[in-house]
């Protein structure tokens, strides 16, 4: 079983080069912080939770080789590394959220010597790695129950053990059904233009002994309409106050799909992906990339050259397409604005900004 | 300028071969059924229109290679090549309406010798390709008042000169609305997974100089909803009766986003598109090919080996999701049975069997 991130004995951060799948499946190093910026921002490692556990493991790293005797001088470089992270890719909350996790917990033992604080947080990585592998497979035993027996489930991206720490978290719900002894099979659309759904879901699916069938993303409407979909399940990369959700380009267009065929179109995610200090989805920022993905592929060019492309990467569904948030703490339904603030208690990130100044001003001198 | 099919002064069918753009612009001479056949089968030539003109074409070879000095042996052997080419692809009408009007002019000139029939079905190939061209400015002309002054345009594979003996149907339109000095710029779906959109819109497109920028099929619903798209405008390879639209895969997902976003979207397409054998679009047959399409690229394979994989290549649009139908004898709004069926008068194709029929009993022993 492959393994998608995880912290080696000797002190680095191993992780599957999921550019080079399916065709091989080769491992990479990273050592220090750069070398964990690089895998995010080329897509070595993609997807959400995958994302938040590489940023914790990348300040890890930072830790161990922070030259600083005192905990000022230690913080403060934390900081500026985890802006190196930070910046890598704009709109998956997780990011943030791990990385600004392993600030608080740096910040919490502010009193021990730097060498247990580097000690602490490495630990706190991996505590971040093993809690997301638990809350995926929370998220499959409250959300496999909507999965009727016999049904066909349309999927987009990669929202499995690749786009996590592991098992995944709309393909845990699709695991947890299987693994329960509901009959399913599985649509995979390809997501062009990365082709996550090509190359990663219909990989893991296969793994699995899953039955899964690729199609392209322009077919969904279609087998909508000859009734070959019975539900959609897709993961996400941020999710507002609201419950307005941003995932993988092409998600907003299967809701609209969804809605209009009458068909549930649920997310799951963890809490980790909640954005509380965002009222709506409208303001989440949708990263753009560079076009040369849209018109060429394994170093094929499939478009005239000089040619111009646009290569939005994220989409925005508003919550009212949405029939259920799957998340580790359990289900929410409309209206989500109550039912996500209520699961998320206060032990969630309530904006980026606002707990980092909470961090500065309760630990910093 | 490019020209998509001609017959040759040596009587052979030229035309450009479509896989290879837009790498390359490389013509392929077919001098018998098989080869025309053959290119149609394998998309070196496709685009409903287009495959009419070439079904015709290709009648015409098999003319001038029928070894027969009676008619009824010419003719039995005519319909029998007729055969081999419509065997081909099902889903548009257009071939059937082109191999059909080149049978029917056969039987037209049935008192006269062979040798001169050949003539005649050779005019009469040249003369579908030139009112095709024709219609295609008519079309345009028909057309062009229903883009707005700076509009954005989305359309969906080719339906272009491409697609057509020239200037093209949704394209026709764009392109005589960009004569007319219409300010406009055109999205280009890419069109998996033939990628007809990448490859041969935006390679028109730019040759024409009209603005054109490429995205990925599943960026169209995102781009309605910041608005950034007016308008859709695609082409269509078969229109049954009531007015429901076969096209290529994805052109029912667009309709769906258009009306969800309160868009206009039109059909543009010749009457030959027209098959008033159908009472709705549920009965056209909506072709599946080799799913090592979906599975790969350019040889380059993108899902794992052994993975199953779907692919129907057209969609079916019902009519309640078309604004209007631009045809070249004029513009149809709903209700489109009547307006239709006006439209085509006595001169249209009623139906490929009773057509068969009619020309057999009142032609052949």
């Amino acid at each position: 079983m492959f393994q998608t991130i995880e912290w080696t004995p000797e002190g680095a951060v191993r992780l599957l080069d999921q550019r080079r799948l399916p065709a091989e499946e080769v491992y990479v190093e990273c050592r220090d912080v750069a070398a964990v910026a690089h895998a995010i921002r080329t897509m070595q490692i993609r997807g959400a939770p995958a994302i938040g556990v590489a940023g914790a493991m990348g300040l890890a790293l930072a830790a161990q080789t922070i030259r600083a005797t005192c905990f000022e001088a230690f913080y403060a470089e934390l900081l500026r590394q985890g802006e190196v992270l930070h910046r890598t890719r704009p709109t998956a909350v997780n990011l943030a959220w791990g990385i600004e996790r392993m600030q608080r917990c740096a910040a919490a033992h502010k009193a021990l010597p730097v060498a247990e604080i580097v000690q602490a947080l490495i630990r706190e990585a991996q505590q971040i790695r093993e809690e997301d592998i638990l809350g995926n497979r929370a998220i499959g035993a409250y959300g496999r129950g909507l999965i009727p027996d016999g049904a066909t489930v349309l999927t987009h991206c990669n929202a499995g053990a690749l786009a996590t720490a592991g098992y995944g978290t709309a393909l845990g719900v699709i695991r947890a059904a299987h693994a329960a002894g509901t009959r399913l099979s599985v649509w995979a659309g390809e997501t062009r233009p990365f082709l996550q759904g090509a190359r990663l879901t219909a990989w893991e699916l296969q793994q699995d002994g899953i039955a899964v069938t690729l199609i392209t993303d322009n077919m969904t409407g279609h087998l909508m309409q000859r009734g070959q979909i019975d539900l959609v399940i897709v993961g996400a990369d941020r999710i507002a106050r609201n419950g307005d959700v941003a995932n993988k380009i092409g998600t907003y267009t299967l809701a609209v799909l969804a809605q209009a065929h009458g068909l549930p179109f649920y997310v799951a995610a963890p809490l980790s992906t909640l954005d509380l200090s965002l009222g709506d989805g409208m303001a989440i920022p949708i990263e753009e990339r560079d076009p040369e993905e849209v018109t060429s592929w394994a170093g094929v060019r499939t478009a005239p050259v000089g040619v111009r492309a646009h290569n939005p990467v994220f989409d925005m569904t508003p919550h009212r397409y949405i029939t259920a948030i799957i998340t580790d703490r359990g289900v929410v339904r409309p209206p989500y604005d109550t039912g996500l603030a209520a699961l998320a208690g206060q032990s969630v990130v309530t904006s980026t900004a606002s707990l980092r100044d909470s961090v500065k001003s309760t630990h910093t001198p």
